[in-house]
């Protein structure tokens, strides 16, 4: 939990003139050695240990490990809660955050982590994943390639680093936990820093396509039931040294092929544009809900890909999480939520959980107004912040993301309910 | 030079069925490997082979590793452009900066990097720096303990390891080369990642203030002229866990033992405060300049600092470069520069070079107004753009940097000039 | 209400060449014919009939007209709701408002409103003003010299304009009713254009300081508790033109005057500054809290002021709201609060009914931590929206903004009765 | 000019206590009389005597009433810059702004103004318009239906108003000057509170159809080049109330039937969408380019519509002004452009003049690379700051921005001119 134990001393003035012997507190500073000492074999016994699984307690409990709001099986306005929502960890911000942000190096030293990225590391890691699911009791995730194993010296390493955990993954999903949605990083590796499917270079493009090929088939073996593309370097950093056009017609084509792939090899889940504004680059190319839906009609795209809408990204580009919403439902196309939110005096991305009572009621209000989201769900698109450092707080964060949203929709709830004595109520319109 | 080359080819749609064979055309995507594939052992030659100490060719030059309008030299109302200008460069950028950014890891591979963090690779880049400062004709330079020479795994290793690089700084300083200042870096390690004058750890507290003591000591020794507080982490993430007052409080005192330690060894430099609204916190405590000063008045300070402005952490906090640079000078407290920019459409900082001719005409008509702005200078904290990857585009930025700010000085002269034939041209009022 | 009726036709697409001959819905456009039809004879009867006193009917009840959480005589943390909270009404917004914005004029028609700008319709608005008063159960208003009495060619005319109305409203006040605070208008006339305490004019300056001179002797007349300074054109369109310290130096000596005068004729109540950035002005010299209190310290006016925090133009600024009120209070300096919100996504001032339950919480947290805000108070400075166009309407903003800031408190009550179970909590720091 | 005569009066402390005599140096703050005391019989002579032709002085003048920069008739890059540019001024901006802000009433008093609406006013006003565009050279000239003529009490006598200084218009133009286009003022009148052709009105929905249709004949009959549609009200407030996707198809049906009536009577102008992200409203629909290329491609209306991009509410959507340009540009939907700028810290509508000469040649690389914008141009929704209140402003602002749009052009000659001796010199790319 972020504590801050508050400084009680009154500190003297000739501080600067004492010995200082503080014992360092945390791993020292040089971020690639890791902190753990864990040995590198086989893990023993469970990764959280001491957290049950997390139960339906009710409004009026005090245990922090047990949800208030979101009571999986309960049914609201015709459906089960868990069929509303379809909730997903993210693999990246849950198991691969470190808490380094641009002016710090990593905080968070899980106890199963050797400090290596070997794929023995990606394997234990990925049985923390599924500990973590199940206690949590949430059906799906969600993952990039390159976040669940690790990247090889050459194309057919890393398909076969990512084959071997892949395999493993299969396994512990059993009969109930499935992929939401599977997608391949194409913004990590230097290859990309000039975009990956508008890159420059005819290399890096191909590249790209292939990675893009083998995610999709990855997602596929894995039961996934969307596919995302968040092109998060397909955009420019000037137009001064840019042909817009151009990359956007690369763009196209490469979305065109993926499209054919998908179908070749017989995957039927819903392929997805996550809008974002910018950031990495100075301008990205899905900017908002309008511009990707400008781009899949003038490519002919239309008719094969959903949205993915954050809402951090939303606000980022200037508008509310339920503008975005309201514009991807009204043009048939809201296929997944990234449940998350920013900080409305901050400029960039904060992928913090919602929190927000009324934010997520309007969220649900977009929900239930388009009869469900499934196939597609909520991703937790959403991380510790950096000074959020014990595992416990893995657990408390999604709980509060879950309840937030769920009292979201026990909120929706009421307003139809009230609308049944007030006709006047507009919002509920699409009810008569 | 960011360049990229045009994809000309017409891709075909089955580009994701050809087999796909690209060499790798960058470094691995493991940034902890390094790619430079240099002997560990001494450095022999030029760190720049191929690049000439930079002259002033005029405008009319078409050569790039030339000066169009800086000529250190020319007298500009009364003053050389040298003494007006007083160009530092930023050690961690220039030399420590990889092209990492929140979505991606490290870009460049300088030459003469070995991918480690020892203590011989800090005095080879060291000895970089000063053939960069040399070949630029550039008589400041600006750091950070960290990131000219490595942490170590306590206080007594850290300090021994930069007496080490320092030595070495001071011996290749020569009789010319100076700081412009030096710096404490609070807030890469983890153990600051809840502030350092504002932790609520005391025993972080007391490290920050002996790695203050030991960076002015280390400033003093190689005769800079300044010292620098930023407080990256000296805010907050929420007002709900944080106590703002006690915490500005314990800022206070902090700065309090800085002065009279300062006093103590007898350093004359200035002590200089640096603003910036947020970033990595969501709030920091010295938000701007008139922030900056409410505290140095409340803490009785106002006669111990001046303001280092910086101008990406101006417009961050929505407020001109211009505005931030005339509200310390009007209060007599205009210290230094940080000489950049960010783009008005990014809510983060960009530490861009700044090649906008009117915003540098606005920055030099403060100056001048100021009458100079020594013994502060312009400190370039701004990088290369992470598609930047040559070692030449060092100079190349460095150089738009300083031309830009010469012409925005030669603008002014020709305002002034004006100004004897208009007497309402009010800009100019402080001539009468 | 805000009502949409929506359009049920299928509209055809002929509709060019039908024939049309809609009546007018709404008044002519020319705004400056007024549209009501009352003579301008004396007003018979109440201003709003069918309107009750507005009654605390708990959260359960129905009745849009009724508090559901707003108790005024109920103790919660040891006083009374309405001690904690001294709602006031802002005559400006209330009964000046006409829904014009810089696209589009007047929308509101309110049925007393005689279309003139005379002493008697200034006379018969104040009326309805302590009908609303009293029927809202609140016992604050706040104004500004202009909107309650009619601007005259002179200055003297002014001033017996606004004795005749501010005798008035001193018989209306009756023993239970006060100002909260009252102000001087010093921006709306063009002579104001250049500043009023900073305008390059020195009779525009004198004029200003005669405006407020009787202004703060009519608030002591009438027993206001606090004076404002808000000073919507105390900045600068460019500093190209602008000599920005002269002016500040000059608002400082303006205030200066103000406090003396204060003494000098015996009136106790609070002087408050109430920061703004910009908005009419592209800077305002009161950007924020901390903007003014820097400026408060280097004029000697520390204590002679306190700080009227307005939680839209906190977020303009780039704050939180809670930000701002915790600077003024760790400061010793919460005056009053102007109790409104503004748009996340939105640039400018829109002064709405704050409705958002949790940012009213952490308005309340600055508030019980500053054991009560007296003899300030919360301020309604927000407006209906222009769409707002019925009578009953200002009645439903305003429970609206009171139910929100009593939840907000009942909110904080709840808060700290957990913290005595959970002594972490720290925001409760401040009970132990 | 602006001008601020700074106070020299060093102002004394007991300037409240001192008699207070000073004459009215303004009008009177009642906006609605008016300050001009004009007969409003004919008006005799020049309405700006002493200002003659503006001519070509090029760089070195130091007349402001002269061209430095913009030579009309001048070659460059292959067509005169008079065709190049196309400039045209803004009825609305330069003969009906006022200089009132949301927080101040009226500061201009054009001589020629006698301070009613009527219809020989309007009139008056459009031979000054001639007389101005004539002294400026410029040949085109853009309308709102009720800038230049009154709105009356029914649509009959609103369209007999608009036909009387039409009918003078036509005669005025001859046989060079044209409309660059006209449009319809569907947001300033209470009955455009809830939107035109988004209204929940069905009557208003008739009424905004007939006004439109009125509108595009009149265009025609003047022989204006293109017609557009800016929909001030075409947004929402809140979400909460408003059915987004129900609107947007009334607006798409409102513009299909524009199309349709444009081709019944011959008019073979361009249709023009111009975009704004929001101002007055909180959302508008047609956000940016983006959004209304989405728009215009969901409902059929690609080839019928082109764009009308807006530097000003280019950055107010989030987007460089370039940006906007190039999305339209690579759609080929560049239509027109209102050749204005805002403020980078400003959140709202500033409509200032261009004078920033990089981001002229940016705009001008578009233009350049679109191979002219005809028959589209320059309009200059550009106006005078509130504070600018002599009539010779007008003359100097224009040039300023004609001037400042040249040298922009003349820059955009000497890249291309660079770029043959440097293929690398990707901006280019467009000449090979």
């Amino acid at each position: 939990m972020i504590a801050r134990n508050i400084l009680l001393l009154l500190l003297c003035s000739n501080v600067f003139l004492a010995a200082i012997a503080t014992a360092p507190q945390t791993c020292p500073a040089d971020a690639s050695s890791g902190c753990g000492d864990n040995s590198s074999g086989e893990w023993e016994g469970e990764f959280f240990p001491g957290i049950p699984k997390i139960k339906y307690e009710g409004p009026s409990s005090k245990n922090p490990l047990s949800y208030k709001w979101y009571n999986a099986d309960e049914e609201i306005l015709g459906k089960k809660m868990k069929d509303w929502m379809r909730f997903s960890v993210a693999f990246w911000h849950t198991f691969r955050g470190t808490g380094s942000d641009p002016f710090g190096v990593q905080t968070k030293f899980w106890p199963w982590e050797d400090g290596t990225n070997s794929v023995a590391m990606a394997k234990r890691r990925m049985r923390a994943n599924f500990e973590f699911l199940n206690k949590l009791g949430v059906d799906y995730w969600c993952f990039h390639d390159r976040d669940i194993a690790p990247d090889g010296k050459t194309l057919e390493e890393s398909n076969a680093n990512l084959d071997q955990v892949v395999a493993l993954a299969k396994e512990l999903q059993g009969k109930k936990i499935r992929p939401l949605w599977g997608t391949a990083q194409l913004f990590v590796h230097p290859r990309y820093m000039h975009g990956a499917a508008t890159s420059s270079e005819v290399g890096v493009y191909a590249y790209a396509a292939a990675q893009v090929k083998k995610a999709i088939e990855v997602t596929h073996f894995l039961g996934g039931e969307n596919y995302v593309f968040w092109g998060g370097r397909e955009g420019y950093q000037t137009l001064l040294n840019t042909d817009m056009g151009r990359e956007i017609d690369h763009l196209a084509r490469f979305l065109q092929a993926a499209v054919a792939y998908k179908k070749k090899i017989g995957f039927n889940g819903t392929l997805l544009i996550e809008p974002k504004p910018q950031e990495p680059t100075k301008h990205q190319y899905d900017w908002d809900a309008a511009t990707s839906i400008a781009f899949l009609q003038k490519y002919g795209l239309l008719e094969e890909f959903k949205l993915n809408i954050e809402c951090n990204h939303a606000t980022l580009s200037g508008h509310s999480c339920h503008h975005e919403l309201e514009t991807a439902r009204i043009n048939g196309l809201l296929g997944n939520i990234d449940a998350n939110t920013g900080d409305p005096q901050i400029g960039w991305d904060t992928d913090q959980f919602l929190t927000d009572i009324g934010e997520a009621t309007m969220v649900m209000l977009s929900v239930v107004r388009n009869g469900g989201i499934a196939p597609g769900g909520f991703n937790f698109d959403a991380k510790l912040r950096r000074e959020s450092t014990d595992v416990e707080d893995l657990f408390i964060a999604h709980i509060s993301g879950m309840d937030t949203m769920a009292r979201g929709l026990r909120n929706v709830a009421k307003l139809i309910e009230a609308s049944e004595f007030s006709v006047h109520l507009y919002c509920m319109w699409w009810l008569y």
